[in-house]
């Protein structure tokens, strides 16, 4: 049996056509040759951290224990917004304090939230405008190496997060949600999940609205959907998500980030 | 001496912005922690089945003995099409039933088809709408863990394949070939090979015609055509190709995949 | 204690979308299934080799001792311009001599430039247009595997470089330095270092001109900027930058590499 991998996921903004994330990379190997990183997505739009603790909330989960989840989406790089750890029963998450792991936050597994401020673990010089290779990037790679916690920092309990929407079950007929995402295809990904959608209300009629669009249907597949038909389908995020058949909801809906979506379910 | 890897290569259409590319690889990582990913490219157009047919095809031969290539490029995805594993003397490709492997169909190590049937090997629940992550994923996981194809699931005889052209060669003077692929240049990659357009019938002064663009040049190097010449030279995966020079021979040429080539060899 | 990686970066542009990335990991891998291979980027615009070698500058020195450094910018493919191998005291570089390598020649610990010419570690057949994967994919394998260099080439001492401008100190009161690079947000990166523009300048009010902009400010942080306004800051590379806030400073500028950046110190 080979040992554990180290596993080390990367989230960014920086786009895949600087030497941004290959430096990182080049830090992480360097400290632990035996690093195995992945690359989860470079294309975050620039300093969206909605988007980037959106895109790790979908997946995270499916790595392996252990994997160490590094994310730099890091509008404030320079400012005093802190350097942190977050770890949880199963995965620890690296990244700035500016709320990209508040989906994180609702886990009922976290144990932990460590300000990494112990120097000797980055890359010095300090520069100020690129911690994910000065400061995030050797403490990932630290962290893979098992140094403990306390060594890379000190516990803290007022972490950024910022307000996730709950979906909210109104009455029987009634169900209120928020589109959490919108995904490059244009799809609106709401926080509406099975738990409120539920296959009862769905084979009662459950019809959906979004602004002065109402009455949409709620399909099990995108082939059951008509042509320049506005619908709703639970995704493979297992949240309800509203799609046209190849081309933008967002556009088409005139939606986006934040908006009210309503779930009507006939009596 | 280290043991062999177990190489998984990714073909799909997913784009690298969305989680979707990094869920199959956490979960084929979880399946198996000695699994060695590479992206074969996540680019293909969106469904284009046949562009990730031809892509496969050009590089898939270049890789170790046992690697798996998975292609996830799947617009029935939900539908009845069949999640399968073609087994050849050397490599395992899975993916889904859509045609996708014609092009491997076509050579005589084909020993097995299996239709991928056995839920034990899925990720639970099956998603409507990503079978990357919930069956191709974790069966090229168990399958590079050397799972037996007969627990995986069961033959089949009948897989779906497209049509692949063949170049004629119709008279020593005249050889008929057609466009396979249009690359991301716009460049026309056709099915003729040197088997038909010999070096013989070049140094005769064989010229190709598309459409109306007739009496085009066979070079040797890029370097030789001239400026906003339509000429054609045998490229990288050993196919007649037609471009000009820092522009789109699709465009110029009006042509695209299935449109007819023709060399004329004078007498 | 596990053996060290055999990593080897690639560097080139080709871009993600076609089977050419892909057939050059599927070579290294059938020639050492232990190399470990990390992207750096496939983004390099078409046949720039003044940006690869700017991009591979700025981050080679950021991978473990004995990484390869494989680039494949190649305008001159088919041509006769020679493959070689530069090595230096912690890494080697592979690639074509074009010049390429311009910024590694600058260091003082290049010890060595091999012309590899051996065919027996190329793959067969060569084709005219494809020396990443036909050439300098296999040779980086084969070096990866500690094959001796007098087994691969011969050492050469006239390999192609391009010129790199240095700045100047004209005097107490003005640095001339050039622009060395423009990245992908417009940002241009010059060739000034805090060694010329140093802190004592800096507090004493240095400011820069570029074009008919003049009067620029030197900032620690992007966060100092106000909105429009051109600057100067030392960026992640240890070079001085100009930019603007989520602007386009080459636009705006009107500037591209080569362009004369000048910094005037107040007496």
């Amino acid at each position: 049996m080979a040992e554990k991998k180290a596993l080390i996921t990367l989230t960014t903004d920086f786009g895949e056509a600087d030497y941004f994330v290959a430096a990182m990379k080049g830090v992480i190997y360097s400290i632990n040759p035996e690093a195995e990183i992945v690359d989860l997505t470079h294309s975050i739009p620039p300093h969206d951290i909605y988007a980037a603790a959106f895109t790790l909330m979908c997946c995270y989960a499916d790595f392996p224990t252990n994997t160490i989840h590094l994310v730099v989406v890091d509008p404030g790089v320079g400012s005093a917004r802190r350097p942190i750890m977050v770890m949880t029963d199963n995965y620890r998450f690296i990244g700035p304090d500016n709320g990209v792991f508040s989906y994180i936050y609702q886990r009922p597994d976290v144990n932990r939230i460590v300000h990494l401020t112990t120097e000797h673990y980055f890359r010095q010089p300090v520069s100020s405008t690129f911690h994910g290779r000065d400061i995030f990037a050797p403490c990932a790679a630290y962290a893979s190496k098992l140094v403990d916690w306390r060594m890379m920092g000190v516990g803290i309990s007022d972490s950024v997060r910022f307000n996730i929407p709950a979906p909210v079950v109104l009455s029987e007929q009634q169900i209120r949600g928020t589109v959490l995402h919108v995904d490059r295809f244009g799809n609106l990904i709401t926080n509406i999940t099975p738990s409120e959608l539920t296959e009862e209300r769905i084979r009662a009629g459950a019809r959906v609205r979004i602004g002065k669009h109402e009455n949409l249907r709620v399909l099990t597949h995108f082939a059951e959907a008509n042509q320049n038909e506005l619908f709703a389908y639970f995704g493979s995020a297992g949240l309800l998500e509203l799609a046209v058949p190849r081309q933008s909801a967002a556009r088409i809906a005139e939606a986006r980030r934040g908006v009210e979506v309503e779930v009507v379910v006939p009596t």
